[in-house]
């Protein structure tokens, strides 16, 4: 007999074409017993993050005695059963007819996911097992439409997914925040970990015109912050004729597409994370981008808001200076209660690749989340092969290894952008839950590498 | 103006909508003059494998002595036209109006990227330029179709992304081909880059029932083949409840769904790829595998096969041995003349997390393609806590390591399968193409790092 998933058995209108035995296989979350002998069970076999109700009569049962009794929360089992509309509520439940444990857990006392309450701290030891939990099936669910959303906005546009490569010779941003590789022998130079793939992103733009990348990053980021991981994936684009308009504008319609994504298919995971956090406003939070709230302004006016409300900073700033985290916090929480695209940094706070305007800023954009902080970068590359070579002199870089990086200015160069995004960022801005580490199913940070 | 991509124009039935002047950007991969002094270039934008021929008519161009005349292959063009159909072909043609250099070639005499044929060998030295050329154009365009279709299947059934960590401090199946990451006190622990995700799938296939991972591997593989990279992607997938009968036939399914979306969507790619190898078997070699050609067979009774035309081959085989990528070549071209799924392998030669059969061979399977070699391997997991245990021992690993592995089975346990798929060798297969430093951008390999 075919077993059947929960979730569709959860969502069918139309119980009567499952009149018949039906077969399900999951865990146990959950088991009450009732005074007058009947047992209720919660059953979840993860394709749904809402449990389905079975209901034991022990008379109905056979070996009930010898096995049933002993069924715990976490075992798994399968189940024979007929469907039926609950009584009580609109929720199916299942009838059992025939029960099987096929997993039994070792001293129930100490099973480390009890259907009690764990803090999200808690679990983090445990990652191995969290997943079971209705929290971090959750996030699963969501990160999962996150990155076939981030795919299909891609593909119908018909950009070219690229992967670039992870093991590098070459620092992009000349960052020191870079994982070596100990084996000298086998490359026969130094081998790091990418910072990111744009470099060798911008190869194939300029012949394909439109690229994407969706891949790990790394940095051996030493700070411990709720916000960093030194693995991380990131969605990285590059396209060839566009100038930051259109860059904004992209990266603009793949945050209202994704999002919208989230809402049609995990409505019932954000109606969850509201409960769970105890804030009605998540739902609202994803409405508001879907409704193109976000706030575009250059990086001079954000200068001139931040020094007009001077005193209630720690951080002092002033123009070419980095903006502080207290300053994002205050421009999109406070000040334009939005997500802020901020556009034309100070040249000198910015990579060697950007592109100059006419003053002394680069044809830049960073998108900066509420709750988050950075979400986005990006914007125009630039073209001219004089300028980019004084761009490197300038940030004292090693001209040499950027030989094949020149190359692409020196044959029929074209003007292009691109824009890279943290992914962990963004589902942290979703979800609304305050630790990266709870984002990604492995976290691996300073002095922290288990599983 | 709106900039129309040039797959677009070459894709149109309807040129009447196009009857005012259009406009196109590109790269010029070809120009030739004729005597009576009109100028054919061959435009190409990336959007397609095909190049739009332009014709220009020298005294219809402003500036043309000043500018056009210096237009060589590889330029970047900006152009304005009228779209006709060509006299001579079935083909478009635009009759040039107004044309901008928006980038020249440094040296056009040097350019390394001439219309001329370039040898693969030759393009490798130049990964940074090579997409530009028509056949790594072609399997940019097959791998972004193939990866896409992994997901696009995945999803259509209900499996779950999971992101499986790239740096570890475990060895999944206990080999030494592991690159070392160099930061002891970053992590406090050896770090190595990730062999395989699967025990760490396991982990979310124990509690969500389908998942599956995307991303790359590591091995720091010393041998120098044409089919082996230091790192490649890889597709994973784990499925709770599910035995090897099921892993086959999704495993099966995957690649008939993945092979009819390449038919669909880049059928001009494989027929310029039949004409670039002068092999017209490649189309056909996708229709066996839709046709669901694929042979199924027992290991011991590849042995006895193999046996019987012992004196053929240079390495003796006997039960308990690995097979030979001489013995796979002939059985997968000469003997079945079709891929083979290799099943029950002997214990002793596969991994500790295999489970046995009641003999001494383990419920496994590995898919075998002609001219490329092993592509899937995968198979029941051992899911007895006891019987994997003593697997462990056996196979002479540190027990300690694998604690939250050995909780999966403490824990309501459940039979799970799962199979892995090596990305980079099904495109070798689906392209025909002989060295798989060429289906990846940038390949890393011993002694090379470059890019």
């Amino acid at each position: 007999m075919k077993c059947i998933n929960i979730l569709k058995l959860i969502k069918t209108n139309k119980i009567d074409k499952y009149k018949k035995h039906l077969y399900i296989k999951g865990w146990i979350k959950n088991k009450r017993n009732t005074k007058i002998g009947i047992i209720f069970l919660d059953i979840n076999d993860g394709s749904s993050i809402n449990n389905l109700q079975v209901i034991i009569n022990p008379k109905k049962i056979k070996n009930f005695k010898k096995n049933i009794i002993k069924i715990t929360s976490g075992c798994s089992i399968s189940l024979k059963g007929v469907i039926k509309n609950s009584p009580k509520s609109n929720k199916k439940e299942i009838h059992a007819v025939n029960i099987k444990i096929l997993g039994y857990i070792e001293n129930p006392e100490t099973y480390p996911i009890s259907p009690k309450y764990h803090s999200l701290e808690y679990l983090r030891k445990i990652s191995h097992l969290r997943p079971r939990t209705k929290i971090i099936n959750t996030i699963s669910k969501i990160r999962n439409t996150l990155i076939f959303s981030l795919h299909n906005f891609f593909q119908k546009r018909n950009f070219i997914w690229i992967p670039t490569p992870i093991i590098t010779s070459l620092d992009t941003e000349g960052s020191s925040k870079l994982f070596k590789i100990k084996e000298k022998n086998f490359f026969k130079k130094k081998a790091f970990l990418t910072v990111s793939g744009q470099l060798n992103l911008e190869t194939y733009a300029c012949s394909l015109s439109k690229v994407y990348n969706f891949g790990p990053i790394f940095r051996a980021e030493r700070s411990i912050t709720n916000k960093h991981l030194a693995e991380f994936w990131m969605l990285e684009t590059e396209i060839a004729f566009a100038n930051l308009k259109q860059i904004i504008t992209i990266s603009k319609n793949m945050l209202y597409f994704c999002f919208k994504q989230i809402l049609k298919k995990n409505y019932e995971e954000i109606i969850f994370l509201s409960e769970y956090h105890k804030n009605k406003n998540i739902l609202n939070n994803l409405e508001k981008i879907i409704n193109k709230k976000i706030t575009e302004i250059n990086y001079n006016e954000i200068i001139k808001i931040i020094k007009k409300k001077e005193n209630f900073f720690s951080s002092k700033i002033k123009w070419g200076s980095n903006i502080f985290p207290e300053h994002e916090k205050f421009l999109t929480e406070k000040y334009f209660k939005t997500p802020i695209i901020i556009k034309n940094f100070p040249q000198k706070i910015k990579a060697f690749y950007m592109k100059k305007n006419i003053d002394n800023t680069v044809s830049s954009m960073d998108i900066i989340f509420p709750f988050v902080g950075e979400i986005i970068g990006g914007g125009e590359r630039e073209e001219n092969i004089k300028k980019l070579i004084k761009n490197i002199k300038i940030k004292k870089l090693n001209e040499k290894k950027y030989w094949w990086y020149k190359d692409l200015r020196k044959y029929g160069t074209v003007k292009h952008s691109g824009f890279g995004m943290g992914f962990e960022r963004l589902l942290m801005y979703i979800t609304n839950m305050k630790n990266i580490r709870d984002l990604i199913p492995f976290p691996r940070y300073i002095n922290y590498l288990k599983f």
